[in-house]
C-alpha cells in the first residue's frame, strides 16, 4: 500500500496541464456583453428542440431502427466472484434466430478497466459480462442466454465496504484491497494545535448509501459497419469520448468511427464512460454483417453501469466560542466496486469553509459489486452531508445560529491553493435565500414543536468546480439569407445545449433565436467539444459559440465597410443591420453583406479561451429546507426548498430552473428514499428495479424556489456563466438532514433518512 | 421582340461579378505541389465510397424509408396545351388509403418558372403538373390519380421548333414566341469582307434531336417536417441550390431547410434545378403530418425534367486555299419547350477556332413540350457537330487534311475576349491522339473501301469552360490520432467527389487516403459548395480542401516549432512527421502535435482562391473516331474512340477514365441512337420509356483510349486541374459523323445517324 499525499489538490476540470500553443482570442474573457443589455441571454427562451421532443420526432438512440438490424443481449455473472472453467454456447447458437454468440473464447483480448478485458473469465461481481448474443429479436437473444452453459469456479467474495479493507477479505486485483493500493491523505496547518486551541470539539460518524443513476433512457447503442467504417448511435454524455475509445479498442482510426447522439434521455454521469455493450455490439455486427442494437434493461442499468458509492465518514471538528473553526479531520471509506474508481468525498471539507488546520485520510475499497461511476457532483452530496451536519452540531454547541456560524467561517479565497476565486457571491446567496425561507423564524430549540408532526428548517452550503473547462470548438455558419446553422461536437442530455447555443449566437448577431438551427451530437459533423459532465457544457461550449459569432460579426463589419466605403469605426451594428454612424449610407442587413461576399456563406470556428491563470473557478450556493416529520410514522416530508446559488450569469432562466428542480428533487430522493440494497449472504443486489428501488413521484416533490445571485463571472469565461448541472444536488440532503434535526431534536447520521431510522432515533 | 447583342460574351461559370471582399489566400495559385512529386494526386486511387456502393449500404434518396412515410404521385396534363376549367378531387380523396390531394385550388400560388406557378391551371405541355396525391402506398396514389376529374379547355398547340416561331403558332407566354422575346446576335469583324476574300465557301444546314438525360437513379425526394424545420433527402446535383430554393418557395429561413444527398445515381444536368415534386411533397407532408416520398417514373423523367434541346443550325464558312478561315456565320434554332430555357449552341463557332469574322443569330422558341434543361455540356455537342462537320467539308474542298486545317486555324487566345488562356495544350492533344489512332492511315478518298462494310476515321475538337468556378469552402478536421474528417457542402453524383477530396488532403498532409473520411451531401454539415454542374466540382472543391489542409499543416508546423523549441524554418514536414532539419530533436508525428494542442482536434476551413484576372480558363480536347458502316443495312458501328484532352492536372486516373468512358459512350449514343420522338398530331412524346427510347448496351460500346496531356494548369487554380465531366461528350458525335463521311463519302447532316438516314443518303 502506498500513501498518496495531496500536496497540491487535483483540480479535475482544470486544463492547466495542456499547453496553450494555438491561438485563442487574447481578449476572450473581456468580450462579454453587459448582462443588463442582454436581449436573449438570460431570458426564459423555450427549448428550441421542444417541438421535436413533444411531437415524438426526436430520434433517441433507443428509437433507432435500421434495416436488417439484429438485437443483442448480454449474459452476466450470477456470482459475485467466480472464474469461468468452461463455457459452451453450442445450444444457444443452435436456437433458431440466433445469429452469433461472442465470449472470451472467440474474441481477442480487448483491454478494459485497468487489468481486465471486455470479456474476462475472472468474474468480479454479479453482473460481470460473460457472453453476448445477437439474434433476430430481443426475445430470442434473451432465450439464448439461458442456453449458454457455464461451469463456474465459485470464489469467496466481499460486498461490505469496511470488511473489504480487512486482511481476511478476498483480493481480486493485483494492487490489493484498495484502489491504486493506496491511502489518500491531505493535511494543511496543524490539526493537533487547532484542536488544542478549540473551545468545543464534536466528533461523529456519517454514512451514506450507494445510489443508482436511473436516467430515463436506458443505456443503448446501435452500431453499423460500412466496410471498416463504424457508425455508432449511442446514448452517451460524450460523443467524442466514445468515438476515441471505440476506435482505440477496435484498432480503428478515429476518422473511421462516427458517434451520433442527437437526443439523449439523461445521464447524470452513468453515460460518461464508453459501454462494454457498445464494443460488444460492434464485434457482433462485424461478425454477422448486419447492424446490431443493444439496449440495457433496468436490471442491467442497476448492476453494471455505475452508482454513487456509499461512504463512511469519521469527522472531528473543533471551534472557538466565537465560532472560528480551528481544526477539522476526516477519515472516509467508500467502495469502488469491482473495478477502479475513487470513492472520494473530501472536497467540501477541504474547501467549503475557512479553516487553517485540516487533515484527511481516504480509502476506496474493492468490493464484489458493480463499479461506481461519477454521479451528479461526485463525492459532494455525501461530503456535504457529513460536513454541514457536524457544523450544525458545533454551532448548536456554541449557541450560534448555523448561518452566522457559516458566515463566520466564510472562505474568501481557495483554502487549498490560496488562490483567489474568479468570483464568489455566496454571502449574497446566504442573504437572499435566508430572506426567502424566513430563516429568522427558525425554531431555536430543536424539536420544540408541539404535536406529533414537527416542522424544522435547515441549511447547507455548496461548492463545485465552476466553469473552468477543457477546450471546446463551435462552428457557426451564416447563410446568405442571414439565417444561421451552429455546429458543435457537443451533446444535449436534456439539459438544453441546443437552446443555449442558439441563444449565444442570437445574442451576438442580434437576430431572433428562430433563425438559428443547431446541429450537435455527431462526431462526423461538429468540431471537438468535451463530454457533458462536471457541469462543463454551458461554460465550455457557449464561449466557443460566442467567439465564432464575434468572428462572423467582425467579418460582416469588415465586408460592410468595404461595400459602404467607410471605415469600420464609422459603422454601427444593431439588430442584424449595419448602419453608418452618420446615416449617410443606406444600411445593410447581414444577408445583404453575406450575399455580396465571395464565400456565399460565412463559416467561422470559435474556440473557448483558456482559463484565467492564478484563479480558482468555483460555483457556490446554499439551500434551505423546510421539513415536516411525523413522529408517529417517522415519515419526513420536505415542504419547501429555497436554493440560492452563485452560478455566474444565467443563460436561460427556464433551463436553469429545470436543472435546479431536477437536481433538488434528486437530492431529496437521495436524502429520503434511494438505496441500493445488497444481500451480504449471496452478494447480490436485491432491488434492481424501479419498484423496489424507490424514487420520488410528483406527490413527494416540495415547493422549490430558485434564486441566483445576479452577476456575471467574466473572469471565469467570456460568457460569464458557471455550470449549474451539479450544484443543485449538492447541499439538498444536508439541508434536509439539518431541518430534520431542527424539527425533532435528534440527529440522523445516516442516509437515506427513512421512517425506521427516524423512529429508532426518536426512541433512543 | 428585342434584339440582344452579345457585345461581350457571357462566361457562365466565371465569378467576375462577385466582389472579392473576403480574404482568400493570395498565393492560392502558387501553392500547388509539383505534379511529378505527387504521391496520391493523379494516382488510380479506388473510390473511397466503393465498399458502400458495392455492399449496398450506400443510402440513395430512392432508398430512404422513414417510419410512417407516405407516398406521392402526380397527375399530369394529357394535353399539350389546355386550361383547367374545373377540377374535382373528391372521389380521389374518398379512396381508402388516400391521405391528401393538392391542386391549384387548395394551395397558395407558389411562383415557378418566370410567369407560372407550382400548380398552374394553364397547362403548357403534356406532362405539366395538375395535382399531387399522398397515399399509404404508391399504388393507391396512382389509382387515386385516375379518380381526379378535370374539365379541360383544350387549346391549340405547337411542338415543332421552327413552326413555333411562325406568326400562326399559339402564344402561351406574355413575352411571345421566343424565349425572353428576343433574338440573340453576335458579330465580330466583318463577315462580308471575310467571305469576299475567301477562296471557298461552304453552306449547309444541320439538325440535332432532342435527347433525354436518363440518369440511373430516378428523380426523387423524401421530406420530413419537424415543426417548422424541413429535412429533404433529394437526388440532386446541388444540395445548397435545393435548400435555398425550397426555403424561398416555402418562406422558410435557409437554416430551417436541411438537404441531404449522400449518394446519388447520376444527373447529367437534369438534377440541377429544384424539382416541383420536392416542393409538392413538402406541402403534402405538412398537410398530413407525415414524411412523404415522391419518386418520378421513367415516363415522368422523360416528360417533365428536361432534355437536351434539338437544334437547326444554318452554317456558312469561308476559307482561303491555304486553309485560313476568313468568315463564319450561323443561324440557330432550338426549342426551349414550354418554359424559359435558352436552347443555344453557338459557343463552339464563336471560340473553337481562330477566325476574325464571325456572325451569328440564335432563336429559342417556345413549344408545348417539356422544358429543356442543361444536359452535359449544354449546347456544345450540337454546336460542335455542325461546326466540325462543315470544317471537314471545307478542308476537303481545299484538299487539306482535316487535322492540318484545324492546326492552321488554332486559336492561341480567346477569340471573343481576346484574353490569353491560363493554359491550352490542344496542339499536344492533337499530336498524341493522331499518333494513337493512326491518323496518317486515314483514307484520303472518302468511301473508297471495297466491299459493303466500309471503315472511316474522323475527328473533332472540343472547348469547354475549364475550371473557373464559383467559391467553394471545405472544412478539414484533424483528429488527435492524426486521422482526418473532411466536411463539404458538395455532392457526389457518382463522379468521385468523395475520393478526390480524400486524395487532396492526403497529398498535402502526406498521410494515407485510408486515414481520411469524407462527409458531404448535407447542407446542415458542410460549408457552402457550388452545385455539381459545368464540370465545376473538382476545380472548385479540391482547391478549397487543399487550402484547408495547408492551413492545418501551417498550424502543425507552428505548434511543433514551439514544442521542439526550434524555428519553423528549421522543420521538415515529411510523410506526416515533423523533423528538425538538424536531426537533433526527436521527430513529432502529427498526432503527437495535435494531442498537445489546446483544441484537441484542429479544424480549418479552406476557401477556393479567386479566378486569375485577365485570363480565360478553358479545357480543350480532340476525339478521333473509327467507324464501320454497313452499306447494306445502313448500320454504323463505332470501333474505337481515341480521346486526347487537355484537362489540366489529372487528379485520379481511374475516375478520369470513368468520366471519359461515360461521356464518350453517351456521345456515341447521341450520335447514333437517342431521340425523343414527338407525335405532331397529338403533341405527345411517343417513346417515354427505355424500351422505345434507345440507349446503347455494352455490345455497342467501342474501344476507348483516354489520353491526357500531362501538365498542370496552376494559373487556373491551385490544384492545376480543369473539369472533365463535360469535355468527353462534346466532340464524340462530330468525330463519328466525320468518320462516317470518311467511310461512305456521303455527309449525314442530321443526328442521330440512324440506318434509314445512312441508306437514304447512300441512295440519294
Amino acid at each position: 500500500m502506498t500513501n498518496r499525499k495531496l500536496t497540491r489538490a487535483k483540480y479535475f476540470f482544470e486544463d492547466s496541464e495542456i499547453e496553450h500553443l494555438t491561438e485563442v482570442p487574447a481578449d476572450g474573457n473581456q468580450r462579454m456583453e453587459e448582462t443588463d443589455a442582454s436581449k436573449v441571454i438570460g431570458k426564459p427562451v423555450s427549448r428550441v428542440d421542444g417541438y421535436n421532443k413533444v411531437s415524438g420526432s426526436a430520434l433517441f438512440t433507443f428509437d433507432v431502427n435500421l434495416p436488417r438490424m439484429a438485437h443483442a443481449r448480454t449474459l452476466r455473472s450470477p456470482y459475485p466472484h467466480a472464474k469461468i472453467r468452461r463455457i459452451d454456447t453450442s445450444k444457444a447458437e443452435a436456437l433458431p434466430g440466433v445469429l452469433a454468440v461472442i465470449t472470451h473464447e472467440n474474441t481477442s483480448e480487448i483491454p478494459w478497466y485497468f487489468d481486465s478485458f471486455l470479456f474476462d473469465p475472472h468474474l468480479r461481481y454479479a453482473g460481470d459480462e460473460i457472453a453476448c448474443v445477437a439474434a433476430e429479436t430481443e426475445a430470442i437473444a434473451e432465450r439464448a442466454l439461458k442456453l449458454i452453459e457455464v461451469d463456474y469456479e465459485v470464489l469467496p467474495f466481499v460486498v461490505d465496504t469496511m470488511k473489504a479493507a480487512e486482511e481476511t477479505s478476498p483480493v481480486f486485483h493485483e494492487e490489493g484491497r484498495l484502489v491504486f493500493g493506496e491511502e489518500i491523505t491531505y493535511e494543511r496547518g496543524d490539526v493537533e494545535a487547532g484542536f488544542a486551541e478549540s473551545d468545543v470539539i464534536v466528533e461523529d460518524n456519517y454514512t451514506t448509501q450507494a445510489a443508482v443513476h436511473n436516467p430515463t433512457e436506458p443505456h443503448c447503442s446501435v452500431v453499423k459497419w460500412d466496410g471498416d467504417k463504424l457508425t455508432v448511435w449511442d446514448s452517451t454524455q460524450g460523443i467524442y469520448g466514445v468515438r476515441d475509445e471505440v476506435a482505440e479498442r477496435l484498432g480503428l482510426p478515429e476518422s473511421h468511427v462516427q458517434v451520433i447522439s442527437h437526443y439523449m434521455g439523461g445521464g447524470f454521469g452513468t453515460k460518461l464512460e464508453t459501454g462494454k455493450y457498445t464494443v460488444m455490439a460492434a464485434l457482433l455486427a462485424r461478425k454477422i454483417g448486419r447492424p446490431v442494437r443493444i439496449a440495457l434493461t433496468r436490471k442491467e442499468m442497476n448492476l453494471a453501469v455505475g452508482n454513487r458509492p456509499d461512504s463512511l465518514q469519521q469527522l472531528k471538528v473543533g471551534a472557538k466560542k466565537d465560532g472560528t473553526l480551528t481544526a477539522m479531520t476526516t477519515t472516509t471509506y467508500g467502495a469502488a466496486g469491482a473495478y477502479r474508481h475513487r470513492a472520494i468525498c473530501y472536497w467540501p471539507i477541504m474547501t467549503m469553509y475557512q479553516c487553517a488546520n485540516v487533515q484527511l485520510a481516504a480509502y476506496s475499497t474493492y468490493t464484489n459489486l458493480g463499479k461506481a461511476r461519477a454521479f451528479r457532483a461526485p463525492g459532494h452530496p455525501q461530503g456535504t452531508f457529513a460536513l454541514d451536519s457536524i457544523l450544525d452540531d458545533v454551532a448548536e454547541k456554541i449557541g450560534m445560529n448555523p448561518l452566522e456560524f457559516r458566515l463566520k467561517n466564510y472562505a474568501e479565497i481557495d483554502q487549498v491553493s490560496q488562490r483567489p476565486y474568479t468570483s464568489k457571491k455566496l454571502r449574497e446567496a446566504y442573504e437572499l435565500g435566508a430572506a426567502k425561507i424566513g430563516w429568522t423564524h427558525r425554531r431555536k430549540t430543536p424539536g420544540s414543536d408541539s404535536g406529533p408532526i414537527k416542522r424544522g428548517l435547515g441549511m447547507a452550503s455548496q461548492i463545485w468546480w465552476g466553469s473552468g473547462g477543457p477546450p471546446a470548438a463551435v462552428t457557426v455558419k451564416l447563410n446568405n439569407d442571414g439565417s444561421v446553422r451552429v455546429l458543435a461536437g457537443t451533446q444535449d442530455l436534456g439539459t438544453g445545449t441546443y437552446t443555449i447555443l442558439a441563444q449565444t449566437v442570437a445574442e451576438v448577431l442580434e437576430i431572433p433565436v428562430e433563425r438559428i438551427q443547431v446541429t450537435i451530437g455527431d462526431t462526423a459533423v461538429g468540431p471537438y467539444c468535451p463530454m457533458s459532465g462536471g457541469s462543463m457544457t454551458a461554460p465550455s461550449v457557449t464561449p466557443a459559440a460566442q467567439d465564432a459569432a464575434l468572428q462572423l460579426k467582425d467579418a460582416l463589419l469588415s465586408g460592410a465597410a468595404t461595400m459602404l466605403e467607410v471605415s469600420e469605426e464609422n459603422l454601427i451594428y444593431k439588430d442584424g443591420v449595419i448602419h453608418t454612424a452618420s446615416g449617410e449610407k443606406e444600411p445593410l442587413g447581414i444577408a445583404d453583406v453575406v450575399q455580396r461576399l465571395r464565400e456565399r456563406t460565412l463559416v467561422r470556428t470559435g474556440l473557448r479561451a483558456a482559463n484565467p491563470e492564478g484563479f480558482m473557478i468555483q460555483s457556490f450556493g446554499v439551500q434551505f429546507a423546510e421539513v415536516e416529520v411525523d413522529t408517529w410514522t417517522g415519515k419526513v416530508r420536505v415542504i419547501r426548498i429555497v436554493a440560492a446559488h452563485d452560478i455566474g450569469r444565467t443563460l436561460n432562466r427556464k433551463l436553469l430552473e429545470n436543472q435546479f428542480h431536477g437536481g433538488i428533487i434528486m437530492g431529496m430522493s437521495y436524502a429520503l428514499f434511494e438505496e441500493r440494497i445488497v444481500d451480504e449472504s449471496t452478494g447480490k443486489v436485491l432491488n434492481t428495479n424501479l419498484h423496489d428501488y424507490k424514487i420520488p413521484t410528483i406527490a413527494d416533490t416540495p415547493e422549490i424556489d430558485v434564486i441566483t445571485v445576479p452577476h456575471s463571472d467574466t473572469k471565469a469565461n467570456s460568457m460569464g456563466a458557471k455550470g449549474c448541472g451539479e450544484p443543485p444536488i449538492i447541499p439538498t440532503a444536508a439541508a434536509i438532514a439539518n431541518a430534520v434535526y431542527n424539527a425533532i431534536g435528534v440527529r440522523i447520521n445516516s442516509l437515506p433518512i427513512t421512517p425506521d431510522k427516524v423512529l429508532n432515533a426518536l426512541n433512543a
